[in-house]
């Protein structure tokens, strides 16, 4: 599935973009005038390869969550239990990304690609409608290490008794999220190992996940998404992350690591060391994504890759979130340079490692506000700016059209 | 009607700005990783008097037009009746302004507070819901200069066998706009003077622009609107504002000045040329926010420093397009320092006046795309950011109530 899907990556369609460009010069507007948002039109008009490119009004966040054995060197100071726990709080609607995903009118879908602990128990209203049987028989198993969550999605009630996570008043009141948020459990091992003792996974183990990706692409736009959005989940996933950028664009181990939720100097030091050590121990080809992924990378960014890899092979824009999404979607460009094509940057998030990605991308993100708390948050906030770039070439009159001269 | 709403301007309110910060440190997310968002919620809680604040979920775009004297300068290469013709353009829906307002479910006021060429004879269809008679009543009316317009609305045609003005099955095809944009004819006078010349504006004029500003906030938060957007549209209109900057901000006219809607390097040349010239023969006083607005001003500009003003006398939000919204907001800080607490600066202008006068209020803004067409179409792209913030405090879950562990 991986080769077949880089195979169907194409460049963008020039005659597309030179008609998205001509169009531009006709509306009533001075030439240029749109700043940012004029380049980013005519650059989704060469991925759908049509102008105007379709309005992306039907958008989809995936979330892709993880936990990494790295975090027994104390590279962050939340317990592992976080991830899982965040999950419920996802499915519940309580977190960050449902409140703007509900505000975008996007909707949600959080795939366990590689959750260590138990998924929490507190059972969001919303698990009702939890993994579908069909995608737990196309989990990707690992024998040595079965998952007690593929095996048992039961492990969630819908039992409203067991009260709610987050305030029932605001969720309820939201009208914008009719379907709620949905899990899919595609478990491919419980976290990675700890990358500074041996390798983060096995190269099947990484394909594995980045299939999860590809397929997870594939049911999104086939259920009618104009846009994929990256989410993540994973404490601990921005060391993983630092490694990533710094095994694909070759800068240092401090300029790719940051403070992620918040450590403090010496957890930072730490950081760094573990980063350096990582890439010391395993010397990750750039060439070769996959034994990157599999050295020094988490389940969620494999993940992530696939998703913009799938989304390159549907012509289909796929928005980045902050470090996770962009140290992925380095593995994805190694994969097939041309899947750059199907990005576009949301936001600059405070991670250094991200700016440095970006910049090896060749990618200037649409918001810079200093976020950096994942999820698929910094996406979200970005999107009316690409639907806004792509609704002016639907909408906007000409000269000719309004009656308006020109200079 | 100016002084009572000056006197009307208070602080922000600390102890709802107090209860958001305690808030945000306890919603499921490291402290501080929502980078901008967080503070400006802390802003909005200030504003407001309450935490969390009300969702600014109504919010109205208020476009002020008019046209310049100083255009006789040849300060932009565009014909003076493109004010009018845009006018028109935004009645029927297809500026860039109509595509945002309609995606971000935001109305459109277009208010003629100055505009010197007869509005455009085709008939925009939003157009059959023009002037209010109690507006028309309500006119400031400059007995010197009886403007035609004023007196007749009928110069407006609803026949819709004249012609749509933008493409009718994109304007059809979107429900976000089930009101249409709305005219409000309130011309104090048919554009200013030239401000090389003599005084732009007398200070009865300039306060007459002003009122209407403070008017049209009044209604707009009485019809229900919680958050209000600045727009404009007048050629030539970057000139006065450059000259509002830095007689305001003290910056030389070259740093205030830019190429507006693209002049070339001769235009910009004399752009500069004419702003020093009218600043050295005024030398408007920063202290006298009437006498500034009145010897260098125009008539949207005085209205956007009203409404400004009539935002914050209500405790709603304001905000700001770009530099011709930022050089009123110098104005409304002006009458009334408190007045900064109800503004949020959209989005950086390419204009460099913008950045001068953005740097004088203390306001960062929120997108920063290159973006230098006005009408508000900035404002609107930074909507959804603003939207978010406060969305957040609603609807996010606390670690209490999700179960989160905390690190």
């Amino acid at each position: 599935m991986l080769e077949s899907t880089v195979a169907a990556i194409r460049p963008l369609d020039e005659a597309a973009m030179a008609a998205a460009r001509e169009l531009q010069g006709r509306l009533t507007k001075p030439a240029g005038s749109l700043g940012a948002l004029e380049p980013l039109s005519v650059h989704l008009a060469g991925l759908a390869g049509t102008c105007p490119p379709p309005l992306p009004d039907q958008a989809a966040v995936a979330i892709f969550a993880g936990d990494h054995g790295v975090h027994a060197q104390g590279v962050s100071p939340w317990p592992q239990e976080v991830t899982a726990q965040m999950i419920g709080n996802f499915l519940a609607g309580g977190a960050v990304v449902n409140a703007f995903a509900r505000q975008a009118g996007a909707s949600v879908t959080v795939v366990d690609v590689g959750v260590a602990t138990p998924l929490a128990a507190t059972p969001p209203a919303a698990a009702a409608r939890t993994a579908d049987p069909a995608d737990l028989a196309a989990l990707p198993a690992d024998p040595a290490d079965p998952t007690g969550l593929s095996a048992d999605p039961a492990g969630f009630s819908a039992d409203p008794a067991a009260g709610p996570v987050a305030r029932p008043a605001d969720i309820v009141a939201t009208p914008a999220d009719p379907d709620g948020p949905r899990l899919v459990v595609a478990n491919v091992r419980l976290g990675t190992r700890d990358m500074t003792v041996t390798a983060a996974l096995t190269r099947d183990e990484a394909r594995a996940a980045v299939e999860t990706g590809i397929r997870i692409a594939a049911e999104l736009v086939d259920a009618g998404a104009g846009i994929l959005l990256t989410g993540d989940m994973g404490i601990g996933n921005t060391t993983p992350a630092a490694a990533l950028v710094a095994a694909f664009t070759g800068v240092d181990a401090a300029a790719a690591t940051g403070r992620g939720t918040g450590v403090d100097d010496g957890t930072y030091a730490r950081k760094v060391e573990v980063v350096r050590a990582a890439l010391e121990r395993h010397a990750p080809d750039p060439a070769d994504p996959l034994g990157v992924l599999a050295a020094v990378g988490g389940l969620e960014h494999a993940a992530l890759a696939g998703l913009i890899l799938g989304a390159a092979a549907r012509r289909v824009p796929v928005l980045l979130d902050g470090v996770i999404a962009v140290s992925a979607a380095l593995a994805a460009a190694a994969f097939a340079p041309d899947a750059v094509g199907a990005m576009v940057a949301g936001h600059r998030s405070a991670e250094p490692g991200a700016t440095a990605a970006l910049r090896h991308l060749g990618l200037d993100p649409l918001i810079d506000l200093g976020l950096r708390l994942g999820e698929g948050t910094g996406a979200l906030l970005a999107l009316p700016v690409v639907t806004g770039a792509v609704r002016v070439l639907h909408e906007v009159a000409t000269f000719d059209s309004a009656g308006v001269a020109e200079k």
